[in-house]
């Protein structure tokens, strides 16, 4: 039995005999521990912190004395003066092995960190990007065995780091002889570890031990909003989120609109890439105003969009998006260089677009795929992707369908009579007392229901102007719970529904929810026509799930995940009395929020998610619902808005179910409860 | 024992049974003979040209029938009025096997063509560029079973080409779809195959067959020229070349003072930069218009240059080159994108950077090295490359030792008191009759030799204005063979040679080679300090040469290179007169034109002799002429002008050689013969 004292790392439970003198991060190495360092051991970086235990261990079957571990020495007396140390925390290059012992390897110390994510069935976001920071020390230059500066620097990260044979990029040769001479020949390396496109590569260099971050954008490339997350890509964290509205709503508010203008203007195309280009180009200064970091530390950005602006972000013309076949010029995902696209960044910063799964199915819904992972999951499971288009998944471990279904802007209060953006002065919830039929809502911008105390005041500067696309789905779901509306889809006269807030319009019938003439804004209505616009959205949504179900030669499904910045914010409940979704256990009904933006972060942060997702789209089945003659079957058959009686079974039990929003970001989580009370009083 | 007709192949000999039937094509690929296609058998390339023989050939055996080949078909009629065909000739994918056939496979259809070189010492350039043009047909879209244009034309690639998984460039993917659909699915791509740095990439595209060529160019960037070749990529010949003064020269004539320009003025190496990529952008326009190219169709570059111009391509400050340790900032090859250096040749270009040997000895040392290629040689060759540093190499198949050595620009004509640059009026050839002691020459830009009828008539437009680099050395060796100057280098006073044309200046004589005053022209003179300048030039070159001898252990090698635009024009004996080079027998002295440029299209056309020369350039042993006693103690013992009796025991027997130049690039070859004739009279 070996007399070499026992150190065991927890969470791992890893454990080994080491002998006395072993450094903490030796110990770790050997063991395969994940225990980051950034300096090799050399007591600069500080990433290898670790928490030893003292005292007895029942569990391990050991002790640890309190001379277990070398003492407190002068390297760790030096880095704590400087930027302090956490108390009870040693750094493991420096504490030595002196007895058994146990020692705590915190997460912000794993190479591999995760970012937990809230939601249980999401997958967490495993920290493994594809660049990273390598502390080295070089060789100096000798005219008896002459050899490149970069050359011994490459040779040094090779057998420090056991890094792959590099290349430098441009910028790096240019700067390298004084940032080394500068480093006395003590350097930082930004390493890009290489993929099937780009050969590993030094992206950039600093002198001596270099204590900043190298960052990363995830940027969701919407045709209405372009949203971006700044992540640092050593601790995964989002440093700044910020948006602007995509500059291309000049040349169209929809995709088809702009496919238009590319084939009526010989320039149109590049007009339209060149706003785009602009406009990301603006945002990323202003996100890293925001981080206030430096643009040049960003060198890597993934994209996820849909087909359209995938092309035009590329530069291609979108025209054949717009007719049969919808052939995509490529549908793999791309490794760029960001100066090839014309994106400001870090000159050598990658970019990397996800693949897209059809000429309908773009990257973003890749990205949801990536995010929701329905090729993971055991249970079946449909995630919709709600917008101007749905894409849709379905899938399990064994299969994944995905298509897209053509809903229009109605879910996005287009189209709508009192319709609008989701802004400040829409309304977004709705509730009707089924009794006195009798409306309340909440609109963006303020905390308090229509019947609360002081929402007048609080919406004076806002004014109630509309009502947005979550607001018009609940105010359809609630009239037809109230009795307002009957399944075709007829809003009932003031004498069939008893109250006065329906009138007629035309040849059909119209409900008030708000009328702000009195302090000069507009009557706030839902005409028969909004129905009808809301009837085809969701007819269309719920056809291609329901033609994928047939594919899949299912009935029904175990799960529902609604993503989209859309999703987010419909609420389960009222999709459900709307039939949007095909039926699911309601507790299975769930909010991803943005999972496309969640997908891009993943992609960005992790580098074999990549390959993953790659792999994934590659065996997703896609379905052209255009050339499906089932789809049309069902389109026609789901128009109607269901009752309790068929096709939806379950409807009357959600009646008093809570209408919690699963979305992750935030939301008023007493609503469900406000509810309540509202119906009681 | 097969029945099948026998098929035959030369030059290669490969042979093999097919059934009647057989396209002759196909046949070759069985076997492995080397017969381009383009088209892949479609009859549209005409690559796979081939010449039947008939009639008995004893020495394979077989009769060949006159029918024992399908008769000529209609693609072949139509290939042969469109454009014709040698008479004699078939097309490789039309002509099947009918009976036992003997097929010659003309240079020009090999897939691996070479471009034989007129020395025999030099290696042949085999054609085998990294950038090829392969037709195909791609799949049309299907909605059924969506997938990107560019995907299925990879697939494509791949089935017909077995081409590995390939990327595309942006460009590529932005003309994608319409030319597609412009050449109704039939393609043309340009692919790079790939190498360490690049993945296998799609670089162009054409609609239907592209009858055109790529190109390529080789660069030799000179501190004082930049001259080009551009080559054809399929044929490896080289269409058109060309040169430009370097506009660096306004920085400073010779490298060090361009370092100390770096030096002394803050953004200097950067200007210098845009100076020389300015001049280079130029130049390509320039020869594609000489060519009647358009530039966009120039898809790979390959740059050879000293390592100061080196730095400067890429935008490096040369400083530490102008200091101990002279450290390169990188010495490896470089596989670059031309857009990233600023370079104005196709979109997706390529640039290749040979690697440099030490921080004295430049990528034009391996280019030289790739062309004389000494690492592949029986006999130990020296190699010089003579220009304001001689760049040394000596070895055989065993080692290959190289060095530097200061020659200073006294060889290239400057700081010499009647020199110049080679130029129209300058004298570059002397000879001195030993009786008379009368000089006779020849001036650039005129055939005739100054005794000759109508010199002066032939003259009078350029004047004669100096004596360049290969003038004055054929000038102080003629001094010396006609007794002038002695041993340690004195001209003799009127009395001491019997001339008038000795003329005391100073301290010391002077000689006088023409005087043009009675015309308004200079007195061209040969002064004792234009002697010092030669002889510490010359002192240079065989002290790096005798060390390297030195360091490899021998006392004489076996044959001499001299390479370099200057070096092709000094004449051999006059070198060896000089003492410029060790001894080596007379007839092993040859000069190789410019090897760096050859080197430079070497790495151009054959992707495998870069491969090559890395390696080669990793095994040659740096020698650092600085930091080496041996080599100041042979530079003092090697100023003397050698005379009959030592150290070159064979300098008497040289007087009566022709001196034949054997620069590749002209010069008249009855010199000789003329001079012998003058001697005589």
């Amino acid at each position: 039995m070996s007399k070499d004292p026992l150190v065991i790392f927890t969470p791992s439970g890893k454990r080994g005999h080491f002998p006395v003198g072993t450094p903490i991060l030796t110990a770790a190495r050997k063991l395969g521990v994940d225990l980051d360092s950034a300096c090799g051991g050399r007591g600069i970086c500080s990433k290898c912190q670790v928490t030893p235990s003292y005292g007895e261990f029942s569990k391990h079957g050991v002790t640890v004395a309190k001379d277990a571990l070398s003492e407190w020495n002068t390297v760790e007396d030096r880095y704590n003066e400087k930027r302090g140390l956490i108390s009870g925390r040693r750094l493991g290059c420096q504490a030595k092995v002196q007895g058994d012992i146990v020692v705590d390897v915190p997460a912000e110390s794993q190479v591999h960190k995760q970012v937990v994510r809230k939601r249980a069935e999401a997958r967490d976001i495993v920290v493994n990007p594809s660049t990273r920071l390598y502390y080295v020390e070089v060789q100096e230059p000798d005219m008896h065995d002459p050899s490149g500066d970069l050359e011994r620097l490459i040779t040094a990260l090779r057998k420090e780091w056991e890094l792959p044979e590099l290349e430098a990029d441009l910028s790096v040769l240019k700067a390298l002889q004084p940032v080394l001479r500068k480093g006395e020949w003590k350097v930082t390396c930004a390493v890009h570890l290489g993929d099937d496109t780009f050969s590993p590569r030094i992206m950039q260099i600093w002198p001596g031990y270099y204590e900043g971050s190298i960052y990363g954008l995830a940027v969701d490339l919407g045709s209405t909003t372009i949203a971006a997350h700044l992540c640092d890509l050593g601790s995964g964290e989002v440093v700044a989120s910020s948006g602007i509205m995509n500059p291309q709503i000049r040349f169209g508010e929809d995709l088809m609109s702009r496919v238009s203008y590319g084939m009526m203007n010989a320039s149109g195309a590049d007009e339209m890439t060149d706003a785009v280009l602009e406009g990301m180009n603006a945002l990323f200064v202003q996100i890293a105003a925001e981080a206030e970091i430096d643009r040049n530390l960003i060198l890597d950005a993934v994209f996820v969009c849909n087909p359209v602006m995938h092309h035009l972000l590329l530069g291609i013309d979108p025209f054949e998006l717009g007719q049969a076949p919808f052939a995509l010029t490529t549908s793999d995902a791309l490794a760029l260089r960001a100066v090839e696209l014309g994106l400001n960044l870090h000159p050598a910063a990658r970019v990397y677009v996800l693949p897209c799964i059809a000429g309908h199915v773009g990257a973003d819904a890749a990205a949801v795929a990536l995010s929701e992972a329905p090729d993971k999951s055991e249970d079946l499971v449909l995630v919709v992707d709600v917008g101007t288009n749905a894409e849709i998944l379905l899938g399990n471990k064994e299969k994944v369908l995905a298509c897209s279904s053509p809903t229009g802007p109605a879910f996005e209060g287009a189209q709508i009579s009192s319709g609008q953006r989701a802004a400040p002065g829409a309304i977004e919830r709705i509730v009707i007392d089924p009794v006195t039929k009798e409306p309340h809502f909440k609109v963006i911008g303020c905390d308090l229901w229509s019947d609360e105390d002081g929402f007048a005041a609080e919406t004076a500067a806002t004014g109630i102007t509309g009502i947005c696309g979550s607001g018009i789905i609940e105010a359809v779901a609630e009239m037809r719970l109230a009795g307002i509306v009957d399944g075709p889809g007829l809003i009932g006269s003031a004498e069939q529904t008893g109250t006065d807030r329906c009138f007629p319009e035309g040849r059909t019938n119209s409900f008030l929810i708000h009328d702000g003439t009195a302090d000069g804004g507009p009557r706030i209505t839902v005409t028969n026509v909004d129905i009808r616009q809301i009837q085809m959205a969701k007819a269309a949504l719920y056809s291609g799930a329901r033609l994928l179900m047939d594919k899949f030669g299912v009935d029904k499904v175990d799960r529902v995940v609604l993503a989209g910045a859309f999703g987010a914010h419909i609420s389960p409940k009222h999709a459900m009395v709307l039939g949007m979704i095909p039926d699911a256990p309601f507790e299975n009904v769930t909010s991803a929020g943005n999972a496309a933006g969640t997908g891009a972060r993943i992609a960005l942060l992790n580098t074999d998610a990549r390959k993953d997702i790659e792999e994934t789209v590659r065996n997703i089945h896609k379905i052209e619902t255009a050339i499906e003659p089932r789809f049309q079957e069902h389109f026609v058959n789901a128009s109607a808005i269901p009752n309790s009686a068929e096709p939806f079974p379950i409807l009357n039990s959600l009646v008093d179910l809570p209408d919690v929003n699963h979305n992750q970001g935030g939301g008023d989580k007493s609503e469900g409860r406000r509810r309540r009370r509202k119906r009681a009083s």
